[in-house]
């Protein structure tokens, strides 16, 4: 096994139609990056989705949390670096760091990943799967995906899973659940502060045309606590939003 | 002038997200991809957004027409070629070609923009901007935009615009109205056809938090004529889709 191939890196370039109105790139589409980048690496490695597949196995992604101190802004290109620190029995543990094309760092996340088997959903032993020879040994200075508590919100608004928001399994995309979450914000909201930290604890799959309703909740904290519920009042997944310390900006005047 | 400069060709690999349940290119993304070709096209000649961005002017599509015969698939390499037809006064007809990478066409788009001030709004005589030098001379084997009629149709439902909806001017983005407009269909639509060719008539912009009312209306030929319309009633875009013959597909039953 060559040293470098157990970090993956990749290039990006932050494109007009993935940035805010403050000409920032929004977290579902750095979670695109993600997504890709896991896939890029997974696929080098030799157990990427094409390979699975021949097992009638698939990669879901369970949890993710994003910290980021510095969003990369309108045409900048950012470099994605990706390793696996290790598995846990069911899990893939893996990690991103999102650096400047100097290498200065921009953020971090951490990833859980299941393999399961496409007919009954069951999740794969990876040790059996993934070797610790191509383990990434590099620091990702973010705290892991803590145990999201329940809101017991009522709803505050609902939407429905449309053709835009579903991937080629038929499943609500695991960037469209950060969409949706990230739309219970006002620009007001955003013209004021960033998204510091955000977790999301993905728990089942949504189908086209299922009404979902979202859960919010700000503590004492400041923190707000999102819990997406289908039809049947079963959760769908669980977020945790942390906004950073308010920066005003006259320049993002909400008109 | 260098001879192959007035059509610019610009790479793109369809990446998982980008595609539908079918694996297909969505409508919204090649549509970002036409925005973004337009971009590099306009930067290299001179006329890009930041070029015009010192007179306080911005690039607005005005009228858009896509027809595709086959949408590229995920993973797929493609290739975009762009160039201005010809100036008409206000607008700027710029056409498009999505190509194989062996150079097969998958298909057509032709497009109309306006360079407007942002300050008062209005279009700039682009006679004095955009030299015929520049002209692409290249077949675009589609039909115009033509003029969309109203719907007088009941409301098909309503969306709200937010914060992942709006772009750095703080209006709904290009893509995201077509978005909207598709997400009106349903997957068994999309198991069974194509979208064969799609237009949109671009009249007025959309704020964050407006209440957008879908009307839409399947003639006798079975198009589809949709007008998306403000709280005040007024028609902010105007759009026809021609879905193409039916070609059953068991790969794609709809659970």
């Amino acid at each position: 096994m060559e040293g470098n191939k157990s970090i993956g890196e990749y290039p990006f370039k932050v494109l007009p139609f993935e940035v805010d109105f403050r000409e920032k790139l929004t977290l579902p589409h750095l979670t695109n990056y993600i997504l890709n980048s896991a896939g890029y690496h997974a696929d080098s490695l030799g157990f990427g989705i094409e390979n699975v597949k021949v097992n009638n196995q698939s990669w879901v992604v369970s949890r993710l949390a994003i910290e980021i101190n510095e969003y990369p802004k309108n045409g900048e290109k950012i470099k994605v670096q990706t390793w696996v620190e290790n598995v846990l029995r069911m899990f893939s543990m893996r990690n991103f760091a999102f650096l400047t094309q100097d290498g200065k760092p921009l953020g971090y996340a951490r990833s859980a990943w299941a393999l399961i088997d496409k007919t009954n959903r069951r999740p794969t032993d990876l040790s059996k799967i993934i070797s610790s020879d191509i383990f990434g040994n590099q620091p990702c200075p973010i705290a892991k995906v803590g145990k999201i508590p329940a809101t017991e919100a009522d709803v505050f608004e609902t939407f429905t899973v449309k053709y835009s928001d579903v991937d080629f399994n038929q499943h609500l995309n695991s960037s469209k659940y950060i969409e949706h979450i990230i739309d219970s914000f006002t620009l007001y909201k955003f013209s004021k502060r960033d998204i510091k930290r955000f977790e999301i604890e993905y728990i089942s799959e949504c189908l086209f045309g299922e009404k979902i309703s979202i859960h919010k909740k700000e503590d004492e904290n400041g923190i707000f606590i999102l819990e997406l519920k289908n039809e049947t009042g079963a959760t769908i997944c669980k977020s945790k939003v942390i906004f950073g310390e308010q920066t005003l900006n006259e320049e993002y005047i909400i008109k």
